[in-house]
This record gives C-alpha cells, sequence and structure tokens, in this order.
C-alpha cells in the first residue's frame, strides 16, 4: 500500500478530533454575568489548549514519519489505526478534565485519566516510530545505527514523562495538566522530527557513514 | 470520473463517522466517584473500539479496492453511496449498543440492531466489491477467473459470520459485540486485501495463466 | 487561483455536513421497548437518507464541475462558498423535518422550512453551474452553444422542481419529502452531470461543431 | 516540510470548524409555531453566515499564502497551529453571540466576546502573513520591497477594524456583528490576496523592478 491515503485518513482524524474539542465549551446559560460565568471556564480553555496543540504536534510528527514511508504494510496500518483510535478519544477526557476542574470535585482522578490517554498516545506514537526505524524496507531513507539508537533513546525518555504526569495528578491535577502544556511546548520546539523529516539530509548521512 | 474525488469523500465520512463516535462517551456527572462512574462505561468502550477498528478496516479495504479502479461509473458511485451512508450511520447503533449495555435494558433488541447496521455494511461493501470485479473495464489489473472465484467466496462466506451476529444478540448482546470484535481483529490480520492491493501482483498473476 | 484546494475545502464540508447527519438520530431512553421506540423515528431515519443521498449528489455533480475547470476566480469562489454554507446548514432543517414530523406537529411548516433550504441549495448549486458554463476562459472544455442551452435548459427544469416541494409541504410534508427522495433518485440516475465530467467528449463534440 | 500535509490538515480544520457551527442552531421545541419560532432565532442564521463567511474567507488566503510557499519551518508550523487553534474555537464565541442575542442578556458581552475572537483570528493571520513575507527562504515568488510594504500596510489596516468591532460591541452587539458581516463582504470582494496567490505575477514585477 502506498502512504498517501493512509496520510489522508490519518490527517481526516487528527483535525476532526481537534476541532471536536470546541463541541466541550458549554456556552453559559444567559441568566448571570457573562464574563464572570466565562473566566470561571478557564479549566476547559487550558485543556482545550493543551489537547489541541498536543494533537497538532502528534500530527505534524506524523507527517516527518510518513514523508519517510515509501509503503505501508499491514503491522504498520494496525499500529496506525491503534494511534488514531486514541487520537480520537482526547476529547473524552479532556471534556472530563474540564468539568472536574470546574468544579473541584474528584479532581485528582480527572487528571490521571487525561494522563492516562496522554500516556497511551505517547506510547503507541513511540511503537510506530520504533516499527518504521526497525523496518529499513518501508522507508525511503537510510538512517545510520547510531542515529537510530539516538531517535529511540528520544522515545524511551519522552514515555516515562507522559507517565509521570499521571502521578502527579494525584498531588494537583492543575500541575499535571502544566506539564502536559510544558511537553507540548518543549515538542514543538525542539527540532529532532524536522531533521527525520528530510529525507535526503538522512540520504546524505548514510552516504558519509 | 476518475477516482480520485471519489476516495477524497469517502476518506472524509470514513474518518469523520470513526471520529464522531467519541461524542457517545459521556462525561460522568461530576459528583461521585469518577474512577468507579468510568468502570461502568466499559460497554461504551468496547463499542467505541470494535466500530473505530471496524469502520479502519472497511476504509482499509475500500483503499485496496480503489487501488485497482481507473476510473468510477455512475452505478459504482451510486454503490459507494450507498456503503458511506451506511459507514454515517455508525455512529447511531454504537451509542445504542453502549446505551443499553449500560443499563441492561432491553440489551437483545440493542444487539440486533447494532448487528443490522453491521451486516449492512458488510452487504453494501461486499457488493461494492462483486461490482468491481466483475466489470474489468474499471479496473487497471486483469485479475483471473480462479482469482476472482476465490474472492467472490471470500465475501460469500463474511457476510453470513457478520449476520450471525443479529441472531447472537438474542443470546447475548455481549457475546454479539465480542464476534464483531473478532471479525475486526480477523479483517486486520488476514492478508487478502494487501494482495488485491497491488495491482503489478495481479498483472504478474494474469501473464502467467 | 487552482481548482485543488477548492475543492480540498469544499469536499471536506460536503462530507463532514453528510455524516454530521447521524447526530439527529436520538438514542431512545433506556426505559421501553427499543424496537417500537426505533420504529417511531422513521422520520429521521427517511430525511437523514434524503439529505445524505441530496448531499451526496451535489457532491458528484460539484466534482463533475470542478473537472472542467482550469483556474478559479474570486466571483466562482464566492458563489462556491454560499453554496457550501447552504450545504453544511442542511442538518439544521433536516433536525426540523425529523422532529416535527415525528412529533405530529406543525408538520407543513416544517416541510416548507426543509424545502426552502433544499431549493436555496438548487438555485445556489444552479448559479455555480451557470457561472462556470458562461465563462469560456475558466474551463478546459469548449462546450457548444446548442449543448450549452441544453445544460441551462436543464437547470431550469430542476429548480421550479425543487421549489414544487415548498408548497407540497403544505398539503403533506411526507409527500414532500418523498418528492425530494424522488429527485435525489432521478439525479442518482440521469446519465447528464458524467457527459459533462468527461472534458475530452465535449472537446471532441466541439470539434465536431 | 513541504506544505502539503500542513495544507491538508489545515483544510481540515477550518472545513469542519465551519461545519460544526450548524449545531448551534436548535431546533425548536415541537410545541408552538415553528414559523415564529425560527424567525426568533435570527441571531443564530446571522452569526453562522457571518463566522462560516470569515472562516471561508481565512482559508482562501491562507491558500493563496501557501500558493507561495516551498517550504514550511518550524516557526511557521507553530503560528499555523496558533491560527487554526483560534478559528477551531469560532464555533464557541458563534454560539455565545447567539444565544445571548436571543436572550437579549448581556449582549456587550457577548459582542466583546465574537469580537476579541475574531480579533485574535485577525492578528494570527497576519503574523502568518508577516513572517511568510518577511522569509525570503520559504517562498517560491520574490516579493518587491515596495510591495512589500504595501502589504505589510494592508494588515496593519486590517486588525484594527477587527479590532473596533469588540468596543463598538458596548454600543450595540448587533452593530458590531454587522461590522465583521461588512468586514468579510469587503475582503471577499477585494483582489489582493488573488495577485499573491499568483507566483508568475509576482516573479514579473520582481523581474522589472
Amino acid at each position: 500500500m502506498s502512504p498517501g491515503r493512509t496520510e489522508a485518513f490519518s490527517d481526516g482524524v487528527f483535525s476532526i478530533a481537534a476541532t471536536l474539542l470546541v463541541l466541550d465549551l458549554k456556552v453559559p446559560a444567559a441568566n448571570g454575568n457573562l464574563a464572570s460565568a466565562l473566566a470561571q471556564l478557564w479549566p476547559a480553555y487550558a485543556s482545550y489548549a493543551v489537547s489541541f496543540v498536543t494533537i497538532g504536534i502528534i500530527w505534524m510528527n506524523h507527517h516527518a514519519i510518513f514523508a519517510h514511508l515509501r509503503r505501508v504494510d499491514r503491522p504498520l496500518q494496525a499500529l496506525n489505526l491503534l494511534l488514531l483510535l486514541i487520537v480520537a478519544v482526547i476529547p473524552f477526557p479532556t471534556s472530563i478534565l474540564a468539568t472536574y476542574l470546574e468544579s473541584g470535585h474528584d479532581q485528582a482522578a480527572a487528571g490521571a485519566v487525561y494522563g492516562l490517554v496522554m500516556t497511551a498516545m505517547g506510547v503507541s506514537f513511540g511503537s510506530l516510530w520504533m516499527y518504521v526505524l526497525r523496518h529499513d524496507g518501508l522507508r525511503t531513507t537510510i538512517i545510520p545505527a547510531a542515529r537510530k539508537r539516538a531517535l529511540l533513546l528520544r522515545f524511551a525518555i519522552g514515555s516515562p514523562m507522559y507517565a509521570a504526569g499521571i502521578g502527579l495528578a494525584f498531588v494537583s491535577a492543575k500541575l499535571s495538566l502544566l506539564i502536559y502544556a510544558a511537553l507540548a511546548v518543549y515538542y514543538l520546539l525542539q527540532p529532532l522530527p524536522a531533521e527525520i523529516g528530510d529525507p535526503r539530509g538522512h540520504l546524505d548521512d548514510a552516504g558519509s557513514t
């Protein structure tokens, strides 16, 4: 199978999951002070923004991986479907976190649920990445062994940080959300996926190895 | 008509129907124990996962079929529209099944409704496939008669299994859902559509016939 | 502007509007007989199917028109945006029609509203078509004057039939829905847009004029 | 990174955000006069139309900018993600504005919130544009310095008009909505983005400078 249509379906799920997040923003009843009612919704805005940007980043990195592919096999198709299943579910824990932070009730559990789904997404994305790194025949690019180890290490570091957010939720769900915000900003700024996204760069590397 | 834009519209419907499934996951009211409330929602997660993966598989197989096409005629367009109409409706029986399994009320009927829509989707997909197999002029590939018979037989076997799930719902709706989960895993792992998805393979076959 | 991305955005709106129709199918409360509750929802299924197929047909014809285009100018962009605005609103009158047919209350008004939006869509689509027919520089194809007249006449006949459905709603909203179903089936089966969709056919025609 | 997939994801968000607006149109309860109930919903239709057309215009201009790009770097990716985050949130203030205009309660605040999001979108889009203008290496086109200044000035004029709508909301939220409608019509009719959208035109300009 060619990667093109897998990307089209994936782009669809990423963009719809991101855009459906807005449905969690509930219009306050038209009988009180709108400004103060909207101010109390800050957890909804914060979780909307963190989830939206996280989905956007996963999509960018997904894009960077698929730019390397020349074909998609069945296991990769299944791993991708699993990742999309988790990405598509993100509006649910986002809504849970916003609702429970607003009410102040059972915040730790809500933060842990959000963290669990974020971690599942991270692990699922990492598995996809690892699979692509390990199957040279799927890629258009040659990646030298040293770089592969560096890329795998990077994955090995990222997932525990996502998982740490789950534990942190039992201290403070707000702090946990802040961790996911920080991870989103970090992954937005760090340049690694961009390097992976340039097939010629890797081919040059390989040539000089 | 070229297949390209039919695929674009189809990809849209597949990915949106799959992603809308998340709207059936309802946030528990913020006044009880979140963990136990979420645990009771297991039918919603199970039906979400089965429906999502089933839509994903139908989409992959749809992709495999369209990779063979060089043009789309009116009857194929109509068959495709019928398939999309059924795919787009899947969030509705999924939500019915989840709601009735959670409440424990009228589960057999809910399972049967879910099975009916799944079967309709299977038959609709099979009809599309059969139409493409029978009209050589629509394809870029030549498929030998023996392989066509094998492919048609495969379709003839799949649909009764989908239909059997309807009857099984009257024994146990949970068992019926398990059948659809098993069918999803089976179709995810079995290699047939990948063969159909490789035009050159079929052309080679044809040449050696 | 090239037609490619206008098509991408249009495909998005068509497929999302069609798929959002499922949100109008409401799960019956889990406290009665599910089968009979679902049977009473027939107006929702009927209006879902008519709206879905109508959107599908408009999309196919939209596709057929865009297959002729080599560029998109500002007025065409604006006409297309107007068409998309109306297509995207279709889930609203569909939901109105289903709700009022189910309740039996104020059915004539509900049917008329549905008919109004359908007519607006028909007129908007017709205007787009007319604009494309009249501006030869936008197309890759040459259409002889006689064929243009025939195509314009076809448009002139279609819109009054859509409009007739509005009046018919005051006799019977169900009959009115049946008219739109019949129009959908008619446009699905009639071969005209397929001819327009083949640029070479038109060029040959033009050459023989 | 190539601009292609960034456009695909962006097209997805634009078209979904525009189409989700329809969910704000609520079916009146089937127990009163439908025609008069629908007539009272005019603020919902007006804000639907203004938001839909505004998203459509931002998308057209986004298209025009991306037609110039030969690659997308990280900062541009981040600016684009920020723009999409704001575009995807538009159904929320649109729903607020419609709800509060219908109820007549706290209209100034609702209009100001709508204006704030519109202004944020305008500033975010302007920043994207400015970034593209200032980084010649990202574009396929050469834009002479004088034209760059004119294009930047245009941006500098547009944003204050969006911002003026916020202040105007405290006079009249309806008047404020009218301003955004007027801005939408203005940007729909004015030809500038079309010029930017033609790379050859700019190259010719550059050649004659």
